[in-house]
Formats: structure tokens, C-alpha cells, sequence
């Protein structure tokens, strides 16, 4: 059997390029006991990866050139040594850019197809939706009548937090990169406002109009000029949540912008980064609320697909230049 | 009766000069009903007085020009249409840059100058020392064998911070402007190491060598190139209390430095700004620990004192720009 993978051929210097890609043809291993072989139907893609291409230290593992990219997935079992799955199960793991894998069963999480859309696993209820979940309720702590203010607005996490700002009582702003993402963010996700970051020059201007109040909660996403912006509209005792800087995370050498802990002095700031691992303890409670809240209509998502594990390296690209509207998936098989 | 006093002459651009302050020598007003005439014996000089000196919005209001300055003092009631003080009486309050200030019975706290030297009332027993208790154990709730970072460490609140760090069974760097100051840290005040930023040039290597074990909690009283290395060391899960940003008072416009964000998302740092008057509810909280830690000997002060209402503006100058060790105050009058 052919597995199509796609492998890490070099590492990007600032926004990667297909060159830094190989797509190849593998015979699958030898099975193994306790194995579990996964036919994968979705790969994750999520900008984290993009740290994880370069070897800088982080908290995650730099991948290794020439082997195949990491990733989360959802599969179908087809083969399994293992008492806990069967031929046929939905399973969401780590699977990585390929078409099969082999990975241990303890690995693989079993997903019930009849709930909700398997992809919800990779999206609302899975990790975005996990680290949107927690990144606002337990970082933010946002109260009724408070306003907050997400950048990355239309991507999955984004458009996640905003809706469940909005089930807290917040005025809801978005950040996003075109008019038909704000568009979205207004109309179909129920924010209360949403403005096009490439179209606007005068930041703070734009969120004295949209946040009569000033900022009591930031969910940041991107980081850069955007964040500054937000910062100078914080008000006292306000709090940010990073939980992304993906207009970093090209950049060959560490960019200079204003300096901002005298803000944070001044107005009494609490600026907390975080990685979901670290909720992944509490991921009943997320579970709970946000499977609840899916079923009774008061979330909303949207999905990008690309066709084709071939695919992949443009589809990431894309995803770092905003191409995506909601979660960025590859569908690897039907 | 005359009042030599300070008024505030011209807002300052970047480090206040001599010009900025006015000496007057004007008569008492004539007493009211409840004031209490207050002869100032000690002024605090504090580094966020720069801040109010500037008309830009902050959390204290600016002081007017014309005006006699603002600052907490220690006093001897002259006379007093209050029940609650007689004549004699030692009292805190802001009584400001002046000889004599008739205030109000209420905004004045008797002080025993039985219990501790009176001067302790604006040092390690009054402002500085809350503002260390509350934003250590408060914001960056240190755990023993945890490293702390102080930056500004030979200033009031930075000697009194390690200090209760070291009680808190950490291991405690001070960063600060002097040989010599770093040798008092060491040998006076307990800390573990110190260094001299102004005859260090790579702060990152510097603070590798004393920090083996990386960095778990960082006081921030300076800012700027400091505590860019600072976050370049913190460990995961880091905590960072800014507490002041000296090196930023005096610029005329904001600094460009390196952005932090996606250090404090990488390392799950939490970032948190404070300003002492949100403690003051909790005092009793400060005050029993520290005067017990204080009768105990378990901790030191320094003062710096300068003698003569006249010589306040220099001494303010003088402050921001490192000349003090410990609590900076003038003395008034015996």
C-alpha cells in the first residue's frame, strides 16, 4: 500500500515556500503490536506549525527535516492490533501529513461520528475550540456589559472566542484582513462590530469609534501593530490573552515596536500568553459547554477545506497569509 | 508664620532641571474648623512623582503648575481643631513640598514613634514597603526555590523586595547601578548575587551566569533594555510584576524596543501591572507581617536622606536618576 506524505524538505526563512516541501510515495511499515493503523480523512492546519518549522526552542518539539510533518488528524481505522478500536472507528490523533499511519493506540481519541461532523474534532470541539474556550474564560474572565476585542477574528479560534463573548453578554469587536470577514463576523457570528485591519491606517482611531467604552478584555491572535493599537484603548484593570502572534512568526529577527510595559503599568494591565496543553486537564468542562452549546444553535462555525494531502504545503501558506475563513483543513480521503 | 515651599514651575521635557521648581516662602492660611496644622519633619520623594509632573493621563492626577508639589510626608501636629490629634502628635499624610500644611483631620494616620524609627512610616512600614509586599506576593506568588529577578533593587521597594523573597526561601538577583550598591544588596540586604548594568553589556549572559536555573518571577521597577533580557530568561509559567519603568519616565516619547509578546506567549508568561492603592484594603494584611519581620530582624533598610525643603527638587533629581539608596526622603525639619 501507497502512503503519500508530505515531508519537512528544509526550514522556511520567513514565510515558507513550497520548496521547503516534498511530497513522496512510501511503502507503510510493518505493523507492530499494539499498532493502530489510521487511514487519515482530515489534517489540522494551525499557525503553531509554523513555529515548530524552524528550531528555535519552543514548548513544542522543532519538527526534523526530511521526516513528515506533524499534524493533527481525523482518520478511519483500518487495521487494528489493539482491543481498543475496531475497523472502521473515527479517531482523531496526530497522525501528520499523510494519507496512513501507524501510531499507538493510546495515541488515538475515538470520535462519534453521530454528534456532530466528524471535522468539529479538529475545530469547535477540538483543539481551537479548546484553547478558545479557555484562553477567554480563564484568562480574561470576561464579565457581562465588558468589551472585548479578538484579532484573527474570522480564523477558527477567533471566531470561536467572539461567539462565546458574546454568550457572556460582551460587546463583541473583531480584527480581520477583508470586508467579507467582517461581513461574516457581524452576520453570521454575532458580533457586535468588525473592521479590516488592511484597510485601516488609524488603529486606535477605529477602536475609540467601535469601543465607545474602551477594551476591558483583549484576545490577540496576531500580535504586531494591531496589538499595540488595542493596548493604547485597554482600560484599567484590563486583561489580554495571548494565545497567538502569527504576524510574528515570519519574521527572520525580532521585530522593535513601542514598548508597552508602561501601559501595562499604568492601566493595571494582566497580559497572560498560554498553550492549550495546559487545559488539557480540564477538557470535560470545555467538552461539556461547548458540545451544549453546538447543539442548541448557539455556536456557529465554518470550515476551509482543501482537497488533496498534495495540497497541504500551499493550503498552509495560505492559512498564514489569512486565506482561511474559520478552521484550515486538508481533506485527505472521503 | 512662614512656609517655604516647592510649586511645581514648568511641566518637564525629559529629566526635570532645577528650572522646573520654584522656592516660595509664604504666610500659613488661616485655620478652619477640623484642619490640623502639620509641621513636615520628613517628604517621601517616589519615582511615580514624575508621572504626575507631566499633564498626560495617567492614574494619578497631574499636579497643576503653580502649585505646591504633592507627596506623602511625616509630621508633628502644631494644632489641631480635630479630637482625633493633639499637639505633638506624629502623623502620615500628604502634606507635600512645604514647610507646614493645614489638611484634613482625615486624611491623616497617627504614627507611634515608639514602635519603629518614624521614618519607616514612608519607607519599608508605609508605601514602598506595601507596594513590595503586595506586587511579590500578590502578583508574582514566589515558591521557594524559585529564582527572583529585582530590577532597580538598591531603590526602597527593590531592597525591600528581595528581602521577602529571601524570607520566602528563593533565590534572589538584584540588578542595580553601582558597585557598590550591588555589594550592600549582597552583604546587607541577603540577596543571593547582584550586578551593575551600567558596566554590564551583555545582560542576557550576565543574568544566565547568576540565574542558572533560569527565571521564575521578575519585579520590575526600571524597564527597558533590563527587562528585555529579563523576559529572555524567564522560565515557563514566568511571572512578571511591573511595578515601575524608570528608565521610560523621562522620555519624550515612547521607546522602540524589541516586541515581548511572543515571548510571553511562548514561555505562558503572566504580565501583571499594579499601582499600590489597589492594596490598600488589604494593609492590615502588610502591616502585620512586616513589622514583625522587622522586630524580628529579618529585615534591613537603607534610607538616603537630604537635609532642607530647598534641596528637594535636586534631591528629586537625584532620585531619578539613581543617586539614592533605599528610601530617598528629605528632611525638613528636626
Amino acid at each position: 500500500m501507497v502512503n503519500k506524505r508530505v515531508l519537512l524538505a528544509s526550514r522556511p526563512v520567513g514565510m515558507p515556500t513550497a520548496e521547503n516541501f516534498t511530497l513522496t510515495s512510501d511503502a507503510l511499515e510493518t505493523m507492530t503490536a499494539g499498532d493502530v493503523l489510521v487511514q487519515v480523512l482530515y489534517l489540522s492546519l494551525d499557525p503553531y506549525m509554523r513555529g515548530r518549522m524552524s528550531d528555535a526552542k519552543s514548548y513544542a518539539e522543532p519538527f526534523k527535516v526530511g521526516a513528515v510533518l506533524g499534524g493533527g488528524t481525523i482518520g478511519r481505522v483500518v487495521r487494528s492490533n489493539s482491543e481498543k478500536f475496531h475497523e472502521g472507528d473515527i479517531v482523531e490523533g496526530q497522525c501528520g501529513w499523510q494519507q496512513y499511519a501507524l501510531v499507538p493506540a493510546a495515541t488515538l481519541r475515538k470520535v462519534d461520528p453521530t454528534l456532530a461532523p466528524i471535522t468539529t474534532a479538529l475545530g469547535i470541539l477540538g483543539m481551537p475550540g479548546m484553547t478558545a474556550y479557555f484562553g477567554l474564560l480563564d484568562i480574561c474572565r470576561p464579565k457581562a456589559g465588558e468589551t472585548v476585542v479578538v484579532s484573527g477574528a474570522a480564523g477558527a479560534v477567533g471566531s470561536y472566542v467572539g461567539q462565546i463573548a458574546k454568550l457572556k453578554g460582551c460587546r463583541v469587536v473583531g480584527i480581520s484582513g477583508t470586508d467579507e470577514k467582517c461581513r461574516l463576523l457581524v452576520e453570521e457570528f454575532g458580533f457586535d462590530a468588525a473592521y479590516n485591519y488592511k484597510t485601516t491606517t488609524d488603529h486606535s482611531a477605529k477602536l475609540k469609534e467601535l469601543c465607545p467604552n474602551g477594551i476591558d478584555c483583549y484576545f490577540d491572535n496576531v500580535g504586531g501593530v494591531i496589538s499595540d493599537a488595542v493596548f493604547s484603548r485597554m482600560n484599567t484593570f484590563g486583561r489580554v490573552s495571548i494565545c497567538g502572534q502569527i504576524s510574528q512568526y515570519n519574521n527572520t529577527q525580532i521585530e522593535l515596536g513601542p514598548r508597552l510595559l508602561s501601559t501595562v503599568l499604568v492601566k493595571q494591565l494582566k497580559v497572560e500568553g498560554f498553550i492549550v496543553i495546559r487545559y488539557f486537564e480540564r477538557a470535560r468542562e470545555f467538552y461539556t459547554d461547548m458540545s451544549q452549546w453546538l447543539r442548541e444553535g448557539k455556536l456557529k462555525y465554518r470550515d476551509t477545506i482543501v482537497e488533496g494531502i498534495e495540497n497541504a504545503p500551499q493550503a498552509f501558506i495560505g492559512l498564514l497569509q489569512g486565506e482561511n475563513t474559520g478552521k484550515m483543513l486538508v481533506k485527505v480521503a472521503d
